[in-house]
């Protein structure tokens, strides 16, 4: 099972930081997959919030309760847009080949959405990489460089050939379950194919 | 508890079919409130499917395996968008005058959904108001009285004004809860909220 994700959506804070109890209470294990939603968004039209301030709204505080149920306190609304989504992936991308995406998504979330400091910049970067024992200097020029940003694009477009339009997205045996909400259904829909 | 809804949202199908069945297992009850969702959306510049192909095939898709979870079999997809939305919204306003309101709007979306037919036009409209026991010329007449134009309108600028932006809506108590996923978060609100 895929978990694609980008840092930089809102609702996926609830499944990076929930992720691990719902692996562990059904015994299953997703491959964390970042990839560039922004790119797949502008690309499809699809622009969920920027310039609709009632349902964005609505959003924060939706996130806000739906926290609340699994334990969490965010502040929000946490700072939105995020100028740097595209770094912010891009070192989860060196995560991937590294072993350490799942640290450091987790950890890069807990700062933006429980310090207020936006994700993909300073100091969350540093920090969070810092956190979970890495050399940020490194990381980061690893990040930025031409291999780790065309294994970005790689992973978008291989997320638009699946039907991936947003994030957080769950795709199992090809089916495609978008949104924390569904995060269940993928595991029950697991399950059933197992069966 | 009210339950905000227009003739024309996709997901709403799942609300309007599985509501009686959420009502009896929590003991509450719901008003129903027809309001005229795709006026609020281009008020809000908010264009959930069109001219976003992927997104919508995910919609169909997701619609029909949450139905089949809950005992539905539509035949997916549904003819979409509804040219007829403001006249089958109109109706179901004589249904909340006159205590059909239920019955009618699951009649006809279960025509809609099941059988093909366009809800808000013919044969749908008329058929729909036969099967609960109206006269078809009479109500269709009424919901196209002044009157009833106004108390739609009416009915959608109160549902701007408490927040809603989308079909099927929950508010209990001031409180907003979007979607047909969001039933039973709204459910344990209220419940929450009597305690």
């Amino acid at each position: 099972m895929d978990f694609w994700y980008s840092i930089g959506s809102t609702y996926s804070y609830l499944t990076v930081m929930r992720l691990p109890e719902v692996e562990r209470a059904h015994n299953v294990k997703f491959r964390w997959r970042p990839f560039d939603v922004r790119h797949v968004m502008v690309e499809q039209n699809n622009i969920p919030f920027k310039g609709k301030p009632v349902k964005a709204a609505y959003m924060w505080r939706d996130i806000e309760r739906r926290a609340k149920k699994y334990g969490l306190s965010p502040k929000v609304p946490a700072p939105y847009p995020l100028p740097g989504l595209v770094l912010a992936n891009q070192v989860a991308m060196v995560g991937v080949n590294e072993g350490w995406v799942e640290d450091y998504t987790r950890a890069t979330y807990k700062r933006w959405f429980e310090a207020g400091e936006p994700a993909g910049e300073e100091p969350n970067l540093s920090s969070s990489l810092e956190e979970i024992g890495c050399d940020p200097a490194k990381v980061l020029a690893a990040a930025q460089s031409e291999s780790i940003a065309n294994a970005l694009s790689a992973a978008t477009e291989e997320a638009m050939k699946l039907g991936v339009f947003g994030s957080p997205t769950f795709v199992v045996d090809g089916e495609v379950f978008w949104g924390d909400d569904r995060l269940e259904d993928a595991v029950m829909w697991a399950q059933s194919i197992e069966k």
